[in-house]
């Protein structure tokens, strides 16, 4: 079986495929996306080696409920022990012993059959394609921000970057009738949510924008992110930090105080909600899509993945 | 009238004493406590220009309200516009056009005579002494983190600092039955509170506990606090931040995310609950009274302030 994998550096290999234990099931991926947390992993961040891949479709191809066989499924990431204070609330995304897809201690997607356990699987409705399903993971990872943040018609909401989680975030914010601004670099990707009702604003404009936001989410993941947050999100406000940026930031921690402001770290997100709305077409998260290379050409993917420009690149076991 | 001002530097002054025009209360000042915000000040930050003192308690001798004339009051220390959509939703602490005792754009209450809108003004019942009066608002301002954060049996609290701040917190926080934790530098000022149900912790011993704390309120004001205080929150866990510090903090924002940890931060809080904490008898803060000196001593007051050890030193006009 192919796999692409990072042993420290980036390579195609052949891999013996995983056996049904009985324990998970065993899937068969469809398609697979490259996502930044992919990159950073080749890098030398979250010290990962193994299997890259954490966003895919499949087909289940063995587990002990029978109605699954066959069946297209996506799959949340973090296998949970289900036992610890954080899996009885229902918060297997901070199971403390938890392995994560592509991620921590577990092989990922860019492979032709993965496992999981079967409650992290989640059925794809048949109006639903492979294209669009392949995105669950990183729609309800916006889709996490208004679980964590009331968001409504009476807030005011910008968000920084026009990455593919910036746009992500974009369709999602659009739902729920905030008045909502996405800031960014590159015009060609903000007009990807023209039909939305989000207002563009360049980057360069955006530092003399007004502190009149009460949430901001910064998906940048840069400094420069960071500080305009802090500048725009008004007293009482919150922030949202929804990237895993790397390295040090630093910050003035007085006017966070005085104006009382919050801050957010916010990741994985449930798939119920995303998928809902993928099946509703409230979400077009197909626009992003650039390129679907066969895992073969795994290496030169990765490479296409990181060009100026680039949205999201699908892998094709 | 004499008066404590900082200019550059802290002198005692002879001022005019304010006339009563209607608009606002004259208050006959008690008692006025020296918080950290005013030495502050006096080493140059905040930018403020004037007389000092925002902890007080007094006597009205003149309003428009007669039956308030002759009563003991506290005041908050906001002076808010009243229109703007904080102070409509009852936030007259965020007001942008805003003056603050003592610390923005309105002479504090280290004189013999103060004003303030009658809507500031508390009064203070028989019960509570002038002595615990005067600490209100920061009793007030501890109050705040409750206001904040849902706090209750099943959570479990950590308080970084042991300066008066934080005493104060502990005792306010050792209100809603959490398990409650504080860590400070100085035995003598935890003993102060070692008839609340709370663990007191040395600093050192601290650094090796294990990261299980939903809330830490960090109340040190130090770089040091910042990263214990990081490092003992627990994934999807609370960081209020409470002191107004200095200078900039520097932090790896990639935990803050990957755990989703919240950071608030915590300014002035309501009167209404710390006056009934006081009159209760549930909260003791002239336990951290140490001195208490005649205005025209002020100076000295403030050395005193500084000195190791020392918590609350009062002027008296």
């Amino acid at each position: 079986m192919r796999a692409l994998v990072f042993d420290g550096q980036l390579k195609l290999e052949d891999r013996p495929k995983p056996q049904f234990t009985g324990e998970e099931c065993l899937v068969r991926v469809l398609k697979a996306g490259i996502c930044n947390t992919d990159l950073e992993i080749t890098r030398g961040y979250f010290g990962f080696n193994g299997v890259l891949g954490h966003e895919f479709v499949g087909v289940v191809e063995a587990s002990l409920e029978a109605t699954l066989i066959g069946k297209r499924v996506v799959g949340e990431i973090n296998a949970a022990c289900q036992h610890c204070e954080y899996c009885v609330q229902n918060l297997q995304r901070h199971c403390p012993n938890r392995t994560v897809l592509g991620i921590l201690k577990r092989d990922g997607a860019f492979r032709e059959y993965l496992t999981l356990p079967q409650q992290n699987l989640h059925l794809v409705p048949d109006t639903v394609s492979d294209e669009e399903a392949v995105f669950i993971e990183p729609i309800a990872a916006a889709c996490e921000v208004v679980d964590q943040v009331e968001v409504g018609p009476s807030r005011s909401v910008i968000i920084l970057g026009d990455g593919k989680l910036g746009l992500l975030i974009g369709m999602v914010l659009s739902q729920t009738g905030c008045s909502l601004t996405l800031v960014g670099k590159h015009a060609n990707k903000m007009n990807l949510l023209s039909d939305y009702p989000i207002r563009q604003i360049p980057l360069d404009s955006a530092q003399s924008l007004p502190r009149v936001f009460d949430m901001v989410v910064e998906a940048t993941g840069s400094p420069r992110g960071w500080e305009l947050a802090l500048r725009l999100v008004k007293p009482r406000g919150t922030l949202v930090l929804k990237s895993t940026f790397h390295g040090h930031l630093a910050f003035n921690p007085a006017p966070i105080v005085v104006d009382e402001i919050t801050v957010i770290g916010s990741r994985c997100g449930r798939f119920e909600p995303a998928l809902r709305l993928l099946e509703e077409k409230e979400i077009h998260p197909t626009r992003l899509l650039y390129k679907t290379l066969p895992l073969d050409r795994g290496l030169e993917a990765f490479e296409m993945a990181q060009m100026p420009g680039v949205l999201k690149v699908l892998l094709q076991p």
